[in-house]
């Protein structure tokens, strides 16, 4: 094998970054924090975008689309929004190059094509489409609007991970309009409940649904609810966030709506997004030190047949055997790679498509037919078993259904038995140091304990989750009284 | 009527915006030359990219993201390419805004955060992409690589008209490379095949595939195959590039692989790329003066279904009566739009649906219930005829083939008509500037004489038809002798 990777143990960060370069799902780029999503990675992306769209679109969104630049002065009218991301922001200055006089064949930027008004790459986009529900909002006849953006965002992060943190990220982010505070809540949770559906059941990755403290929400929300996600080395990992902004954007940008009754009324807000962050949490949930473990429902690849022989009359008979297998599952809408090219050994394409995390993997030989078997390994557990050929389909299909759900429930496991209630700092902080995961402790609720304990610890309030219980108790850090225990963890 | 459309005859160009604006298809922004694709335009825009993603996935490409931005120094490595774009270039030069001290509220560009190079918003992506290939090429074995990108793009652009020249906008690019010239020019042809069959059969819109002369070429390019379009009032619209760039990419970032021979060799390369200009060419292909002209085959909503009724029991009457014409349409895959709001008179949405160029519409009242027949309008034609509803789905299946089949002839024979040959200067001139269209004339083959056609005309070389006739001939500006007529129009 010449593609090492370094075992979770040795270096669980190494770990990571060799699965995504080494598997072929990204590489870095030329540009500082931004990087290149390759083919097989795109793949991947693709398969979330299209479930998730889908379920948008189930829902009554529509996709629109909106300028990749913010002029500043748009992007300044929400004040805590715009705080919140300024210092994280690209800004275009100028709309020319020119030829550098002093260095032939160079180019430098042209000083008299200054912007009058710099341009902020959107971080984010609800200053820019505020600005334009403005023009699209009179009376409640137009409302709701119900829309969604696929694009790329820039946010100039300071320490960047493949996936996890990167200056440039696609994701979606829906924007919608309401006439009513309460329709606005009710879109907030329904997008979570469309987001951690999405996770649990494709992604086969538990999640906690909460809602954010004051600290952590997203700035210009008045309430941002999120799933968490637990990862294999007990760090949580945020997966995805719908904020309830009240009526903030409206006021900044003065967009009314004459209500039934002809008043004039501010409108409601939410906005909610996932990115190509969730690959990131897909590779550190499932994976091991083989490589990737793609969950079956959003695999890029479900199956991998790979041939075995010795020449080109044996490869002719495995052709004649193996095609109409692949249309067999092919018609099960699974998705197959046959690689029969011929200068990688069998050996290198098993390990190959292991490092790669194909759910299913089917080998066949001469041997094999002559008995009408096949060889099938399952990436998973990586056992290996031998299955008749009649009726291979249908047993793939279910061997794919059965992966995806020992997948969920490891991960499900992983989480229970990393999910702990703290009750003294010094349980907290042993917890934390020993064995990670999620820490449920009490809070006495004030912004300067979360602070303090976050310095001490580096564990932040992940979030309250929805319907917590109510349990009185005593702060782990000020023993100040509290009516329930937060979620705590270390987090990406 | 709130919604008055100018007619062509009227403003040709008013009539064009009218019919984006007013057809909710975009909508100007904020940002000086950038526009708002509505949800409306952008599921038209959907459409497209659906159709052209399955022919780019069938003839063996994979999609991939890389970085939006472009530090200068790879932007300018391919001098010509660099040249090309220099003058259209956003420009990022800083990473952070922050408080301004003197405007409280304000932000301003943190002049401490100066990037050390700044960064090009990709007017296209070549020098990114080839930066990166150089990585993923070693030996014979690693091409062909085949890979697209679905991407923004942002050129600066001082005259900009909504979709067909805007700073930023939505496109594909193709970008491939091959271990030979021959196969790197049959990729060419072949895409430039795939972008031909998509307008022609999905747009219902004829095109001419032809070859730029050097004048006309993209910057860097070898060679630039193109299709070209014919609008209503006579112009000329580029739908689709794409090129041959022969080894300068690979020249430029230095990409060599081994051959099979083991020796060292330049990567040959083509790039390729259809935007959302393609909405502003069906937009003024197929539309009229009540409003858009939908090709059935790409149109976001093929059949509207509009109630003629008075208060609810009528209306649940034709509610139970449609219900099931619905799900027979949408069985055959027809996308339908129910209208049964009941704040709009039926001749308002007619006027609606109308405008935003739905290729069929149905009205049915209580009488036509009774009478079991429903009133089918086609928008191309503006015909009605009373319907038995017996059949009614098989009959609209037919209609909308019929309707893509007749805008087609109808775009083709407006291109015969407009199509003509001028043998002087004095037809030519003539011919451009009372028909318009397409005018074949001689021309020299000199980039002088064609420069001083375009300074006198307004006319470009649209392109050199592929296959052309070899004709001998005179050039219609200097007289020097040609081997060929090449087709010459104003254009967007």
């Amino acid at each position: 094998m010449s593609k090492e990777i370094t075992s979770r143990e040795q270096d669980y960060s190494q770990w990571y970054n060799d699965l995504v370069i080494k598997g072929n799902l990204a590489d870095y780029s030329a540009v500082r924090g931004c990087m290149v999503i390759k083919p097989y990675g795109f793949a991947l992306w693709e398969n979330m975008r299209d479930v998730l769209d889908k379920k948008f679109k189930e829902t009554g969104h529509q996709n629109a689309y909106f300028p990749l630049f913010v002029p500043k002065s748009l992007f300044e009218a929400e004040e805590k929004n715009a705080e919140g991301f300024a210092k994280e922001c690209a800004v275009v200055t100028h709309y020319r190059l020119k030829s550098d006089p002093s260095a032939p064949g160079k180019l430098m930027v042209d000083p008299d094509a200054k912007l009058e008004e710099e341009l902020v790459v959107r971080p984010t986009s609800e200053a820019i489409i505020w600005n334009t529900y403005k023009g699209w909002i009179q009376s409640y006849r137009d409302l709701p609007i119900l829309v969604n953006q696929w694009a790329n965002v820039v946010r100039w992060e300071m320490r960047t991970r493949l996936f996890l943190r990167t200056a440039e990220f696609l994701w979606q982010e829906g924007h919608t309009a309401h006439a009513t505070k309460e329709e606005a809540i009710i879109e907030t949770t329904k997008m979570l409940d469309v987001y951690a559906d999405f996770v649990e059941n494709w992604m086969a990755l538990p999640v906690i649904k909460g809602v954010k403290t004051p600290n952590e929400r997203f700035a210009g929300a008045e309430d941002t609810y999120c799933i968490e996600a637990l990862m294999q080395d007990g760090k949580a990992l945020q997966a995805g966030t719908s904020h309830f902004l009240g009526q903030n954007f409206a006021k900044a940008f003065d967009v009314k709506f004459s209500d039934r009754d002809n008043k004039l009324e501010y409108v409601w807000a939410t906005s909610w997004g996932v990115s190509t962050r969730l690959i990131g949490a897909l590779v550190m949930a499932h994976s091991d030190d083989e490589g990737l473990v793609m969950p079956p429902r959003i695999a890029p690849i479900q199956v991998v047949i790979v041939p075995i022989f010795k020449g080109p009359e044996q490869k002719a008979q495995l052709d004649e055997a193996i095609h109409p297998i692949i249309q067999l599952l092919q018609a099960l809408n699974i998705s197959v790679k046959y690689d029969d090219t011929d200068y990688a050994r069998p050996g290198w394409k098993f390990a190959e498509y292991e490092l790669k995390g194909v759910p299913v993997r089917l080998a066949i030989g001469a041997r094999d037919l002559e008995n009408n078997v096949v060889e099938v390994a399952r990436r998973d557990t990586r056992e290996k078993a031998t299955v008749p050929l009649a009726g291979i389909a249908e047993h793939i299909q279910q061997l794919l259904a059965d992966i995806q759900q020992n997948l969920y429930n490891r991960a499900l496991q992983y989480r229970t038995e990393h999910t702990t209630h703290a009750n003294t700092w010094d349980e907290f902080m042993q917890l934390l140091d020993n064995k990670g995961g999620f820490v449920l402790a009490h809070w006495d609720g004030s912004s300067e304990t979360e602070d303090k304990i976050k310095e001490l610890s580096k564990a932040t309030i992940r979030c309250i989750p929805l319907n917590n219980p109510q349990e009185a108790g005593t702060c782990i850090l000020s023993g100040n009284p509290s009516v329930q225990r937060v979620m705590f963890a270390r987090a990406y």
